[in-house]
């Protein structure tokens, strides 16, 4: 089958890849959609250096085998980690969390970006039948985006910031608007910006550096999906005493930070990944999100899909 | 009047300090006995380059003149943050988070370490008439242990680690094995852990340093309390993901820190700092808290008890 072949150095479009066997508990699902992430772009840069095999973890696709035979020509879309099931997190409900868990497209588990993929039959999600398999296939870095209500409770009558104008901070001001928020998303590219202004202000980062910010242009939630390391030092000036930082990138390397502050002005540090499919379809179903523009590609195409600036990239599989 | 004078540099005992004079809304205060604390020690290394004035912030004295009749002649402790009660933070009830407050012994206000002191008559709390002046001492420490209980729900089944075998380490403890969790206690110190035995198991730090943990081995809840920047490393293999760092422990500089660990990981991390004077008061009036080892010297001979190595110095003032 064809499919795109990360080496463990480069990337690679092949056209004679072996068809995946399914296990007992698995299904065998046919590719329909596949998404790039900034997490694959940072594959290639040396993110996950112990990875090889078939990229990709955003897909919508067609069930063809499968142990719940009730799943069989349904459409689906499928959560990334499967853990082991017997250890402290897969039995406290962290299953993503396992530290033997295999991630699709990333580590020990080949990914989706291929005509079809494996995955185990409890992380695939049927996608309602009014849904079209584009708009599905934006279920994962919406469930992303949704992690955050998962883990905080967002007051209705507080301000939020969101440090980023990427992907990511495009689903979750469309996520954290629903609650009524005042939000102000601060980026550093105009042009994107422009495209947030139906969610709440915009205000460009360079205008904020090294302000000194009265308490009342703070905010009590700043989200930092800003994907560079400046993002946290930006947060910790526009984040109100005793409010909460949640941090959603991640990049290579340390950070130098100044911890005492978050313990004197009592700040927290949350840490928030994959979230919960099931809100995400719901959500999708009832047209409550804004889609991001998006752009598709063949996987012959696989650079320019990489390359794109669009909000969403990604691949025509079928 | 006698009290320990730092100058910005330098601390002095001096025997002609002029008599505080107290504003309309503040009480004058003769003091009993005052508690050295970590951040003394710290305004002696350059912590508050911006301060000078009469040191110290915790105390236990005898109200001489109040606004508040009832309070003259009673036995009172103070909080140590007056904020300026008009800015947001003092509106929210956030007034220790005030930016323009006055911090005795630290910012714009002159501290404990003398026969007196004014205070705002908001911030005294009176002594239970059953409790000694010496054990009362230690209801701000107590307070700042009893911050994460504030800040925290700590479920009584889940296991909690502490780093840090000083005075703050002490209390953390005390107060935490009250809500019937199990505890672990990692400290540097061999003679100071054996004194937390009572409320836990403890362990030596340098036998974990580097260790890779087992998840059961991990924590729900790490309170990092060793006032050294070592001690977020040692958190970070110490938690549990998905779980909680608090931060007690403040000193001077950056940390290097690889901040997407905690976002792959899922980990919160909270600043903690003063808390809540009523509950502390009623824990030691009740007798739940296990007062640590102290000793008292005259402020004649403060650099003995700056220099002291005990759980608790302090000064008989009166």
């Amino acid at each position: 089958m064809k499919g795109i072949y990360f080496d463990g150095k480069r990337a690679e479009y092949r056209k004679n890849l072996p068809m995946p066997k399914r296990s007992d508990t698995e299904s065998l699902i046919r590719i329909l959609y596949a998404g790039v992430c900034s997490t694959d772009r940072e594959i290639l840069k040396g993110y996950r250096p112990d990875f090889y095999g078939i990229m990709g973890h955003e897909f919508v696709g067609i069930v063809e085998e499968s142990p719940d035979l009730e799943l069989i020509g349904k459409m689906v879309v499928g959560e990334l980690n499967a853990g082991c099931g017997h250890c402290i997190y897969c039995q406290t409900g962290r299953e993503k969390h396992c530290e033997n868990r295999r991630v699709i497209g990333m580590d020990g588990k080949d990914g989706c970006f291929a005509e079809y993929m494996t995955l185990e039959t409890h992380l695939l999600h049927r996608v309602p039948s009014c849904l079209g398999a584009k708009e599905a296939l934006l279920t994962e870095p919406l469930a992303a985006a949704l992690e955050i209500l998962s883990q905080v409770h967002i007051r209705p009558d507080v301000p939020v910031g969101i440090i980023g104008d990427g992907r990511l901070a495009y689903l979750i001001a469309g996520v954290l608007q629903l609650s009524g928020v005042r939000l102000t998303i601060f980026g550093k590219h105009e042009k994107k910006l422009e495209e947030f202004e139906v969610f709440g202000q915009t205000r460009l980062a360079e205008e904020i550096a090294g302000l000194k910010k009265s308490p009342y242009e703070t905010f009590e939630l700043v989200v930092e999906a800003s994907g560079s390391p400046s993002g946290l030092e930006m947060a910790s000036v526009l984040v109100r005493r005793q409010g909460m930082i949640l941090l959603k990138s991640t990049y290579a390397g340390r950070a130098q930070v100044d911890m005492s502050q978050f313990v004197v002005n009592e700040i927290t540090i949350k840490g928030s990944r994959c979230g919960p499919f099931e809100p995400a379809l719901r959500l999708l179903e009832k047209g409550l999100v804004k889609l991001p523009p998006a752009e598709f590609y063949s996987m012959e195409e696989w650079e320019k899909a990489f390359a794109s600036k669009a909000f969403k990239a990604g691949f025509v599989v079928e």
